[in-house]
């Protein structure tokens, strides 16, 4: 196994997380199938998945080329992950668009952290995904207009969105404990500094909840829902 | 609505089948996902229901040019498809890779009935899903490893899959009663005699038959496994 020279710990632990979010994000949006209200929105709930799938392929690919056993990196990652689908299974059509979205956002915070971390290759594979922002305009288009409509939901829905965004910090609280590497990465902002490795404080862990919570405000504001 | 020259309702019913079919084996191999032997399988699984839902996204997607409302086009196709899923699910993985090359080989004849019968788009449409020969062979070749591994498995797949084609046919029964139009054209052969719409009689049922387990053979042959 040889590794690329920016293929740090934290960046393969990243990728793998990512690597495994959306590969479970696609099992969970097709499973959501049963609660699509249509045929026409069943066949847009594939769209949505079959876009997760070709971002796990990508990260699978690229972690290959960096040497890396694709499966290895998302090992750690499986349990939390597993877990917090496991809490958050959408109950309606709109519970599971808005998880797709808070999700896709998380993840979007993630992919940043890579790109302003990780080598060119990687940086530009990141760069593809995020600028996938027609998928993230469609669902928060799709809730904005159910909340015109039957404005009452707006409060089960912020709700909803504050679970989500709570069940996800107490799985990266434990991904924090596990993999101190990581959770140092995400505290230590954009500078490059590896002497933060090791770091598994409280205070670190805080500033990558913080990380992690940046733009969840923006997100719901942008599906109509309050904080 | 306006229809190109060559949406004869024959065609349209043809391609509505193929793309709630498509549909359908997305959201079936996703469902399998609990069967997958390990992680690695599951990602390639996700691999196989994504190329599913890239080619319903081109079926739906012609229909739309074709002037035709693609759920209409599916609606006669969602009870006899539900159906053959429900009698058909699989209880292993190899059961699973087993569904999805005698069910892509099924669709595959229909598909070459569109090509014979459609219109030129239609056609180049139909002969990019049919190139994809990749993915038939990944699946076929691991059902033959499956087998030199415990020969003992070729016996009950065997059955597995004469039970899938049986289901097929039972279902293909009640739309042939209820699609006569499509029975005509399946059971024409190549000539591109109209006058045959609005034949249901036995005859070009059991032509139509004929022509649905026209290669199952062959398909079976291509796994180590008997008819």
């Amino acid at each position: 196994m040889t590794q690329g020279p920016s293929a740090e710990p934290g960046v393969i632990d990243l990728l793998g997380l990512l690597a495994y979010a959306e590969l479970g994000s696609f099992f969970r949006l097709a499973d959501d199938a049963g609660l699509a209200p249509s045929l026409r929105t069943k066949g847009e709930l594939a769209g949505l998945a079959a876009t997760e799938q070709s971002h796990y392929q990508a990260i699978h690919d690229r972690l290959v080329e960096l040497g890396v056993d694709p499966e290895e990196a998302m090992a750690p990652f499986i349990a939390p992950l597993d877990a917090w689908h496991e809490r958050t299974e959408p109950q309606s059509w709109l519970e599971s668009l808005v998880k797709t979205y808070v999700g896709d956002g998380i993840a979007g915070d993630f992919y940043r952290k890579v790109a302003e971390l990780a080598d060119a290759e990687t940086r530009a594979l990141v760069e593809d995904v995020l600028a996938e922002t027609g998928r993230a305009e469609f669902v928060a288009g799709q809730v904005r207009a159910a909340l015109e409509e039957d404005p009452k939901l707006a409060g089960r829905l912020s709700l909803w969105a504050r679970r989500l965004v709570g069940e996800a910090l107490s799985q990266a609280q434990s991904v924090a404990v596990d993999r101190p590497e990581l959770a140092g990465l995400l505290s230590r902002g954009s500078e490059r500094d590896k002497s933060g490795s090791g770091l598994g404080d409280l205070a670190a862990v805080s500033r990558m909840f913080a990380s992690l919570t940046e733009g969840h405000t923006a997100r719901l504001a942008a599906m109509g829902l309050a904080d």
